[in-house]
């Protein structure tokens, strides 16, 4: 069923692809590097399958190829930033880059985005701080599919947070997650596959509790992590609140409902109270705090503590957060993406449409 | 069952409880603020309920009633604490408000805090920012209550959060959860009624979920946000784990399992890592980013936004995080505060051994 492709390949087609859509060539390749993240750390919803999706959005003029991505606001510690409708892929690494120029001279740097666009996998842009000895994080808000508890209207999206803590000798903390029960991209993978949701992922539109995994598409909502109210989805809830909040109250993006649509055919809501999508993001130096060695010693410690827990089924190891991404990575680096037919045919509509090659 | 005092009259004995300890007057005052604060908000378990416990801490020694409460590190905008054994009601304030100044000359301010004990409740904390404009983040670590996604063993505390956000005209944000499914006060409260708790609260000692609200006593643990792995509970141990790192990895306290157990009869744990409970603070200045009064009338529109999302059921609106609390603070401001007789009898037998005067 899924077919194989080099990274190299799949990277070289997609800087084609953005490339042919205007992106200055050192843009393209950064959009690229965070893109095909997505695809080698195993989380195939925000990799390469949404090429065709930024296309569209390029295509229908919501996002601007050329960006001039500006400070429109800042403090030693902070700054916001007009993304200019940039790709999120692009405008983000930016952003995460002026965080942890700041936080080089006063401690912590954290930015704030207005007038971006979706900017692929939080993780990408958290670890950007892993190599100077800082704890990265990233978050921000998306379209609305996520009903609030108690609400059957989609209010929020599944508005993600990372948070990437650096170690020494062990691999580092990355805990890269959406805010609701069950990621987007998994629900996807049931309905391709006709299986039912477990209870608890999404509801209806009326608000009921629903198994059927098509259900999101016709009114219904998924669910903020917690799935109802007994089990503490008004923590899950307030958790995409706050994303929404940072990521897009803050910068002056527009939040909640009005957050902008990924698909391109989707209209704009109306009277949308800021710019584009929102994101924020945190940058900490180790040594602000503490020596860094004796943190990352400290960190080691940590690590292996949790990971050596007492396991209920000894089968199953106890992991750390970024255990399954790190070894997928592994994995893939030596075998390869897998991708899905409807995957490759989308591409290659895209290698078609601009003239250029979509790897065999 | 339940009797009702009023603010004042336990305030005024909490007050001359501390001032017995040794506490200076000062500080008797602001341990009594932060801790009644909770029983206002109707945060019972971390309220008045809780006095025996911090007195049983200082006659064991664990708890300092003079501390020195020192800044051993610092950034313009970060700073770590030596709380010097301090109760956390005394030290926590003192962090939050370090980070407040800071904020103020750099835009944001961090602040780590080692050598702590229990704080009270976060939202105590956090809110102090709010009259200056800034948004306000408390955490904290906590006796190891909670077992890791796939572990039967107690490795993190409740480890809550707050996050409080200024608005204009509408009442702010305030977001105050511990990283678990439910809170331990609530299993707490199953027990004294002997009830039984819904699935996914709790595990057995064996990792089993349990209905008994007892099995937490019983070498069980509570679960983190999502229950188990297929609803997330990896994201609820991921959130957990932050909390747990920046609070106590970040300033040199006592991580995961190790940290200092509330009970003052549980031994301490051997080889621990750091020094006591760790929190970790944070406030932002809403102009660090944009023009306050722009951000607070937007701010007022989302809240209203969400305030109004159409509820599943009528009769039950959808509400923002923050509601419940400041609807129980009305009430209790009116009211008084209701004690249990347990708990009533409890300070009555700190008013007899310190020869003071529980209110009638």
């Amino acid at each position: 069923m899924e077919q194989l492709y080099s990274i190299a390949a799949l990277s070289a087609f997609t800087h084609e692809v953005f490339l042919t859509m205007g992106c200055p060539p050192h843009e393209a390749e950064q959009a690229t590097t965070a893109l095909i993240s997505a695809d080698i750390r195993g989380i195939d919803s925000h990799g390469i399958a949404r090429l065709t999706g930024y296309v569209r959005l390029w295509e229908a003029k919501r996002v601007n190829a050329r960006p001039s991505i500006q400070v429109i606001h800042e403090t030693p510690s902070t700054a916001t930033m007009d993304g200019d409708a940039g790709l999120g892929l692009v405008v983000a690494p930016k952003a995460m880059d002026l965080a942890i120029e700041k936080a080089r001279s006063c401690g912590t740097g954290w930015v704030a985005v207005q007038n971006s666009n979706h900017f692929g996998i939080a993780g990408y842009h958290a670890m950007r701080a892993l190599p100077h000895d800082m704890i990265g994080l990233a978050m921000t808000n998306a379209s609305a599919l996520v009903a609030p508890t108690f609400s059957n209207e989609r209010m929020l999206g599944t508005n993600p947070i990372c948070v990437a803590i650096p170690s020494g000798a062990e691999p580092p903390f990355v805990a890269d997650m959406a805010t609701t029960t069950a990621a987007n991209g998994k629900l996807e993978i049931l309905q391709r596959k006709n299986l039912e949701a477990p209870a608890g992922w999404i509801q209806d539109q009326q608000g009921k509790s629903s198994s059927d995994a098509h259900a999101l598409k016709q009114g219904g909502a998924l669910l903020p992590l917690g799935s109802d109210r007994e089990h503490g989805s008004h923590k899950g809830y307030a958790l995409g609140a706050i994303v929404d909040i940072l990521s897009a109250v803050l910068s002056g993006a527009s939040f909640g409902p009005w957050a902008p649509p990924f698909p391109a055919y989707v209209p704009m809501p109306e009277n949308a109270p800021g710019k584009g999508l929102g994101h924020f993001f945190g940058a900490m130096r180790i040594d602000a705090f503490r020596p860094a060695e004796v943190f990352k010693a400290d960190m080691d410690q940590w690590l292996r503590r949790f990971r050596n827990a007492q396991p209920i089924d000894p089968s199953q190891k106890v992991l750390v957060p970024g255990d399954p991404e790190r070894e997928m990575e592994a994995l893939r680096k030596a075998t390869g993406i897998p991708l899905l037919p409807a995957v490759v045919s989308d591409l290659q509509s895209i290698a078609e449409k601009f003239s250029i090659v979509f790897p065999q």
